[in-house]
């Protein structure tokens, strides 16, 4: 067997060790009994250290070289490309540095938990302080085996390829007109009124059935994949076995609906993933800003729109009777566009939300380089929450407390949120204007046109191409912000929209 | 470290792996997606490989040599014990013995169910031929290493130490009065008439909450594990996440309810194994006999007495209204110890039950003996059937095809199930006379006697000894048929009870 094929059973294999985790991850936040929590983290500690051991084993370092003797296809030899790349990330950084990070952030997440439900951040910083002086390491160590800097390292764990340089003239230009752009679509939806309050009967059995008529809408295939319930929604599961989940209220479907289309978006990449590579590397999902961009197009491009709020509308008469009937496509369309300035990211609506990425990414970048010190964090927080939506946080809780993301070590993930909706907005116009049936078909539930596109041009590239390469070959060019500029432009002012 | 406390972490290793698998297992019987069997198989292939490789690896035989050396606890000394005894049949068989054994299986076990669903012999007989083929070479490989006949060897992996010649004299003993008891037992009940049948509506909802209230009864710990739904009932799951399943129909409680209890017996001992030991082989369950009889102690001796019935009665009128009212202490005894010789297995009671064992064991030890070929199996199954409940085969899905254990590689299983019945008798026969509130408390909802007495008899003994040491240490003998026999004849002939 040559090297390259060696490697590929080898990876084979630490893809079903990688499938078996996401499994056992899924049922801890879905099923676990409260009691075996630490048998679990055994059971997942157990498939990551094998997983590590067999990826930087001196064996596998030595068929990643001899490998590039091999005659390779174009696709093999970006599968090569992309198992030097997790070979190079995982072996990177000393087995004791990564004990002491996940050991680090374990505790700080405790921590957090604690220091959040109390708003005090003094229970944090300590905990805080050394998962960043961690990640700084972390980023260190990769940033020498990658040739990066320490930040642009950590980012690219999460987004192969992606750097400071590539997001700073986006998000500059994103900060520059946001403020303003909120300011406007306030003004002009204060003029309309505040849409009705959401509040009633909505029995959550009828709101899971409804879910789940609108994943197969979508595209979903429950053949492959589940819809379940879980504290805090994800999506999960494994190859060929894809698994959101939401969370109901009883008295208001809107949030979680729109939740399950989102994890929706996520779970139709993964199901789109290129059938024949499925157990390799190259056959993954391209990057987290990729990610986010079809979990964002179903949400905030489609389903959004005013095309499916027409679809939407029936569907929630025959569920919620009475109480649903009073949802107009009209009615809907206001609910799920309403702007309003609050102080929690994941309740944040379209408009504002990229201003809690902004501020976040300044932040993480100033940590990591070492000009922001954890001690100085809520200050800086608030003081670009009131420069960017003009609110004043009245605790840390409702601060710099908010998220997981920190205690958790993920330094280099935030911006990916945005460059997502970014990257959403670019696709969708790339491919209404390729395929004049998707918008119509968005308002007849019809969302094939729509997910062919997105198979052919994003999912079954699988990580065969860069993530701008990727957007090059679907809209004609890299990740810029102008569609999405636009799409807020149109959406929240009415410009270039017909009244 | 020590070589045996090096030993001990890579045990401990092996058990988070086999527990990950375990977790894995259960949610392919119970929620998996149909799509998603493939690479479930993945991921479990990955797991048992892996685990195989470790434990096989040239440097665990050293260390289980030079373990010898180092000065152990009686614990210790055990766990080694049962250390090496795992790595000497998983060493004894080569591994393309283990492939082609795991892959005939499962064509087998397919080809099976076609067979099954057809009543069809011809269907299954070369994969039979095959899987038995196989099954033969592992008792030949296993037996030489471990100094045993190939059929001890198989009956070894299940329930270590358990040999033909143990087996023998109780299954002779058995087989000599079961047919005059069956005959006896079914002359007694003809004269007071069959019980009244059960057909009703027993909502899904309420057996559960009735099957879940129960299993507390009983000490199930619900921090630790779950009740489920699946075709196929089992106890599965992970040490500290012990999972059982039923199946309900919902024109008839009775046999899900009964075998919820079942079911609970089982994870009452995986709940109940040694704390300190959890993750190493010294923790495990002795076997399959003792597990067995765990099972059977429950559902047989405790939850079919009369005692329990004047506790489940009022629980069943409470769910079930006007059709669980109907249901008097007496009427639920004569429906559960009614004896009515069939060809089911799984559906056979308990007096008629080990008939169903006695000739599966003569069977399946006359093929691994190379004295009855696959071709002969269906005739010598329908003349046994015949001779031990009178009883003519029709079909063969009624006769040799109706389990899935042959199929699926498992010979040598079989005799637990009966081994276990017996055990159970003299459990708790032992347990009954030192503690004179286990009888009582059945009655009144009350299992803490009794539990505490199996867990500090039977369950916290993990492995730590032999089946007989551990039946020696409970009830002052080794396992033996008295009890057993004198269990049948009070219940089902009246013998030794105040009329």
């Amino acid at each position: 067997m040559t090297p390259y094929l060696t490697l590929e059973r080898l990876f084979a294999r630490l893809r079903a060790l990688g499938d078996a985790a996401g499994i056992l991850g899924w049922d801890a936040q879905t099923l676990m009994p409260t009691g075996s929590a630490e048998g679990r983290a055994e059971q997942l500690a157990a498939l990551r250290g094998l997983s590590h051991e067999l990826l930087v084993a001196p064996s596998t370092a030595d068929l990643l070289l001899a490998a590039g003797e091999d005659a390779l296809d174009p696709w093999q030899a970006a599968n090569l490309r992309e198992m030097r790349r997790a070979h190079a990330h995982a072996s990177a950084v000393p087995g004791d540095l990564v004990e002491a990070e996940s050991k680090a952030s374990s505790v700080a997440e405790m921590a957090w938990r604690e220091a959040r439900a109390r708003s005090d951040f003094a229970l944090l910083r300590p905990h805080l302080e050394e998962v960043l002086r961690l990640a700084r390491e972390v980023g260190r160590a990769k940033g020498e085996a990658l040739g990066l800097a320490p930040y642009d390292a950590l980012l690219d764990q999460y987004d192969p390829g992606l750097t400071r340089a590539r997001i700073d003239p986006v998000f500059d230009a994103l900060r520059a007109e946001l403020p303003d752009l909120i300011r406007a679509a306030r003004e002009r939806q204060a003029r309309e009124g505040a849409p009705p309050a959401v509040a009633g009967a909505f029995p959550v059995e009828a709101q899971r059935s409804v879910g789940e008529a609108l994943m197969r809408t979508l595209g979903f295939d429950f053949a492959r994949g589940r819809l379940d319930t879980s504290l805090h929604p994800f999506c999960g599961g494994a190859t060929g076995d894809v698994r959101i989940t939401t969370r109901y209220e009883a008295g208001d479907f809107t949030r979680s609906l729109m939740g399950v289309l989102h994890e929706t978006g996520h779970a139709l990449y993964e199901q789109g993933r290129p059938a024949a590579w499925l157990s390799q590397p190259v056959g993954d999902a391209r990057g987290m800003t990729l990610h986010e961009s079809q979990s964002l197009l179903m949400e905030m491009q489609a389903c959004r729109s005013p095309e499916f709020m027409r679809h939407l509308a029936p569907v929630l008469a025959g569920a919620f009777g009475a109480e649903g009937a009073a949802l107009t496509p009209e009615v809907l369309h206001r609910i799920y566009t309403h702007v309003a300035p609050g102080f929690i990211r994941v309740d944040a609506d379209e408009c504002t939300y990229p201003a809690h990425i902004l501020l976040r990414y300044d932040l993480e970048r100033a940590m990591v380089d070492g000009d922001l010190a954890v001690a100085d964090l809520p200050g800086a927080f608030d003081a670009q929450v009131k420069a960017l939506l003009g609110l004043d946080v009245p605790d840390d809780a409702r601060g710099c407390l908010q998220d997981i993301h920190w205690p958790g070590g993920a330094f280099g993930y935030f911006p990916t949120y945005t460059l997502g909706a970014i990257a959403a907005a670019q696709l969708f116009e790339a491919a209404t204007a390729a395929v004049p049936e998707i918008r119509p078909g968005l308002a007849e539930g019809d969302f094939a046109p729509l997910l062919a596109w997105l198979r052919a041009n994003v999912h079954a590239k699988g990580s065969s191409l860069g993530t701008d390469e990727i957007m090059e070959g679907a809209t004609g060019r890299p990740l810029g912000i102008d569609s999405y500029r636009a799409h807020l432009r149109r959406r929240y002012l009415g410009e270039g929209v017909a009244a």
